[in-house]
């Protein structure tokens, strides 16, 4: 049985690699994909792998900086670079009984400035 | 051994509880404390315990949606409510070899308008 920290590096890995194939074998028939910060939700492999292809017409790489696995849960947080600088991506994953991804909760958080109310209590780094 | 995902439910136990006594003792003397998305970083777990006690100076409660814990890092996804609304916040642990929480990594991120160059794709929820 593979674990979910292996089923979520192999996803990246074949996201990275543009390998479609590999990366829609790891997925569920019916698997839900949510970005919260949009409530943009797409449901289905076959229209999950077009979201992928054909949403990010551009030269993007990732680089994994975390992979959590824990029985049939796993998170992640990524480095993603695109035409507009790199950017923290946060996946929360849920797999199905087969080891399949059945839910997908995906998080980019943009910089912001460091709020007054705190400024005395950290330093910047 | 307490296992990372223990040491996360009872973090996030105590900060909700106000339980800095509790708080304190999952954390190593020299707990590193970073928020990407401002560049903040506090050092130490009295400076952490402070930044957590007199930063957030408003009633707030927050629900946990997931941890995932591996080894000596976890994950946790949690939902904060404060005088703004509910807000994710997403959390990547390091523990040290004794089990306290040696590095903390928070992001928050924000609600978005969904880019139009991929609505076609996407649904809303």
């Amino acid at each position: 049985m593979t674990s979910a920290h292996e089923v979520v590096a192999a996803y990246w890995a074949a996201a990275g690699a543009r390998d479609w194939n590999a990366f829609g074998a790891l997925l569920a028939d019916d698997v839900i994909y949510r970005g919260p910060q949009a409530r943009e939700q797409v449901r289905g492999r076959d229209s999950y792998i077009r979201f992928n292809v054909e949403g990010f017409r551009y030269d993007w790489h990732l680089t994994v900086q975390r992979i959590v696995g824990e029985g049939q849960r796993a998170a992640s947080w990524v480095e993603f670079t695109g035409p507009e600088g790199t950017q923290p991506g946060l996946c929360f994953f849920d797999l199905a009984g087969d080891g399949k991804i059945a839910l997908i909760t995906d998080f980019w958080p943009e910089p912001y400035e460091p709020p007054a109310s705190r400024a005395h209590l950290v330093e910047r780094y």
